[in-house]
């Protein structure tokens, strides 16, 4: 280590503090807050963001980067002070382009906008919201455009939360997968239906929690470095490499939602916990990219969490926990109800098969906003046009339609690929770790979990943000990002389900 | 409002949102993070006090300050205007007289000094802690240095916790207090002792927690702008002025701690949450000075929390919760329980008879040690010397004698007078209250708090720290801070319960 990147690094480190403890000011938010505290803890937020704001485009730490940047010539290019400096200039960069005043704007109207979407799903009135969204378009237009040129309007926004990635990539890859997807759901939804009325009975929320608690135990999670608490919508959040917290949703009257929430959270948060120590206090600690983070908790929560050996070892001991409910109930009718298809006009509550068709519906509409090509008037009318096209459904309403996602109120434009491509992702790593372990089913069966997280841990975890989702996912799998796998793993799984 | 006083508010409002969020980063750590977080956890307390130094010392700040001194030339010297500049100055020059690498260092060797006390403490073995001790003393007489030439050494350590008290003037109130308060002790102990036994069974956690939201909700605590948690060492802590928790610790085996550990810790909550809006985000925000504060906590848990009108409406109603436990305890055995007086080792579980004895020891040796008269090596040897004229008691070991506070490990030194100034102005302020409010102890015994919590606010609450101590006690009394009405408070209600 030398001592241009040791320089460097002390503005980093500040910096990470910075944004660990706006963390910390949203997880309290979440979790703890009296309700008169959100205008003040809304100042307060402002003012971390400006700090962090402030610090990386300061002309003390461009000074260190430039000078760390001649300092790693020649060196590793994989190297951690060759990835830190190369990750530090590509997000200097993305902040020195984009003028201080443009993020205060941003975060000002994310408030507001956030507070009419509110209004607006729960009166189901989109014309309360159109106006903020509206406003919230141009100005991520106008954030477009601090980046120009550039191959696609939607590009600045996609690398926002998927760094390396193309949109022309993305519309490959969905343009591969759709018909296939649908095609998929067509054969499911010929066959006779599954019954999952077993899991929707009174199940004690205190014994759902400790179930939940004995499985991310196993799974690896370090209750000395996290703790789960509940929240209206699951999230995880880190407060450096040594705290990394879940949070999870019970229903009464449903045995899955917190179980596989918790699972699902767990994933993300093994993920974060697993960075090499060495990368603490720099951008490279914790996860790399929403897509490669969703991989892991899509792996924890379906790959491992809904399939049949996991099943074979915790069905039994969910027996245990709910008698009444469950006795009665064989192996396999819970593991059919576990993994029903049914298409439905919410997101959040779709199953494996049909998910990725919510995001296909999203992406086209972000992207026709963003070059233009689709009004707000008009987009409930789109909304439910696709919603038709792609899941054979039509809204009954727009607070089930157009206003059921939250994202868009926050400026949060290119998010949604990031889950399909994290779904793609997590069958594809799938298909490597099961070559690389040959009996990892059996593990999984005998409840045995500590091989397959240092598999993850020794490939991607322990990397932190080093690399971006597209080389990594090349590196490990010898591929690049590809629907291929996923499609297979939902044909096999579910032809044996429903029998085609 | 005029543009320049704007412009210092808003340096201000940034400084003012980093302390409350170095309250959150604290609070988290005592009530909810996972023990791993802890390393991290100090260095991002460390940034925000790094942060927080370089703005109130910076030369923006300071320009601001002089251009709105200049302002505030000839405006009503109590407006919230000018007590804001005044209040400014004081902190600034106090940040400004002392290097920067000061703080640095202390809080570095706080760090360890405080580990190393735990460890002390367990092990009964003082001289683990006495180097640190003796390094921390070292460095508190250095930053007396920086205030020099003062009256008395002790004066720039007291002001910390204090601010315009002066040394000699609390060693007066103490010289005329302690024969007195001696002298009543030994009437009490000479009169037969009362029976607490009845505290002191097994008592439903859960119960004693319902029991106390219910008496804190009667005393107007408001759960929309706070929240009660567990912690080992229970405590206040404010993220703002509509954010202020406290924190409590329930004994299973004694139903008195939780009971007044919380209405202690709502006695701060109360006066937090009640500055004037006005005032929010700038140094005039929160309680004035540790002793005004603790007046508060003291006034709700002494004279509200262990009077007979009190109980004469409460105890029915934990009668009702514990009728195993109080069912046949007549309310006088309650309240001469609950008022029982006994000289013991450890301040934080002393009576209200004894407890400033305690203080006052511990001030004395604090001076001694500053004025380099007493030796750290010599310290336990003092401390058990001082036990036993005050209290009458030899500690069996260190751990139960000097060693049992944590506050010198931190540097804490000028911080225990405040509690006994708090108990000395909470009785000052009760006779001034008993004359404006009659019939208050009539409101009390129907459980009414209203016009109490009323009259607090109007005459101390809604001012913030526009006063300091001295100046607001004569404000409202008419009078300096003195021992008199507290000395005839204790006369009063011992001599009942005691018989004298």
């Amino acid at each position: 280590m030398t001592t241009k990147i040791e320089q460097l690094k002390t503005h980093l480190a500040e910096i990470s503090d910075l944004m660990y403890i706006g963390n910390l000011l949203g997880w309290d938010q979440e979790t703890n807050m009296p309700p008169a505290g959100v205008k003040e803890r809304g100042e307060q937020m402002a003012t971390i963001a400006r700090l962090v704001q402030q610090r990386i485009t300061s002309d003390e730490l461009c000074r260190a980067l430039e000078e760390a940047e001649a300092e790693v010539v020649g060196m590793d290019p994989d190297s951690d002070e060759a990835r830190l400096v190369k990750v530090t200039r590509r997000e200097v960069d993305k902040r020195l382009k984009v003028p201080s005043r443009y993020y205060e704007e941003l975060s000002q109207l994310a408030v507001e906008s956030y507070a009419a979407w509110k209004e607006a799903r729960e009166a189901d009135n989109f014309e309360r919201f159109r106006p903020y969204l509206e406003r919230m378009v141009d100005l991520r237009r106008e954030f477009a455009s601090y980046f120009s040129p550039y191959e696609h309007v939607y590009d600045p926004l996609l690398n926002e939360f998927e760094p390396g990635l193309k949109t022309k990539e993305v519309q490959q890859i969905f343009t591969e997968l759709r018909p296939r997807q649908v095609a998929l759901i067509q054969e499911i939804t010929s066959r006779p239906q599954v019954d999952d009325s077993p899991l929707r009975q009174y199940f004690d929320p205190q014994k759902q929690w400790d179930f939940g608690v004995e499985v991310l135990t196993k799974f690896g999670y370090d209750w000395q470095r996290g703790r789960q608490d509940k929240a209206a919508h699951p999230f995880t959040t880190s407060f450096g490499l040594n705290d990394v917290r879940i949070t999870t949703r019970i229903l009464e009257d449903y045995v899955g939602s917190a179980l596989f929430s918790s699972m699902h959270e767990c994933g993300h948060a093994l993920y974060d916990l697993g960075s090499d120590p060495a990368l603490a206090r720099t951008p490279l600690a914790g996860g790399s990219s929403l897509a490669l983070h969703e991989s892991q908790s899509r792996l924890w929560e379906n790959l491992v969490g809904r399939s049949k050996p996991f099943w074979e070892h915790f069905y039994p001991r969910l027996q245990e926990y709910f008698p009444q409910q469950l006795g009665n109930v064989s192996l396999d009718a819970f593991y059919k109800g576990i993994n029903k298809v049914e298409p439905s006009l919410i997101r959040v509550e779709a199953d494996e098969a049909t998910y990725n068709l919510h995001v296909m519906l999203r992406l086209e509409i972000e992207i026709q906003l963003m070059t233009g090509e689709l009004q707000t008037a008009h987009l409930p009318e789109a909304w439910n046009t696709l919603m038709n096209e792609y899941l054979g459904l039509t809204p009954p309403n727009n607070a089930k339609g157009v206003l059921q996602d939250v994202h868009w109120s926050h400026g949060y434009i290119g998010y949604f690929p990031t889950y399909s491509l994290g779904n793609l992702i997590s069958a594809q790593l799938w298909d490597t770790i099961q070559k690389e372990i040959p009996n990892l089913d059996d593990q999984i069966r005998k409840g045995e979990f500590g091989e397959l997280l240092e598999w993850l841990h020794a490939k991607i975890h322990r990397h932190g943000s080093k690399f971006e989702a597209p080389e990594l996912v090349q590196r490990i799998t010898g591929q690049s990002i590809t629907p291929q796998p996923y499609i297979r793993y939902l044909r096999q799984k579910y032809g044996e389900i429903y029998g085609f």
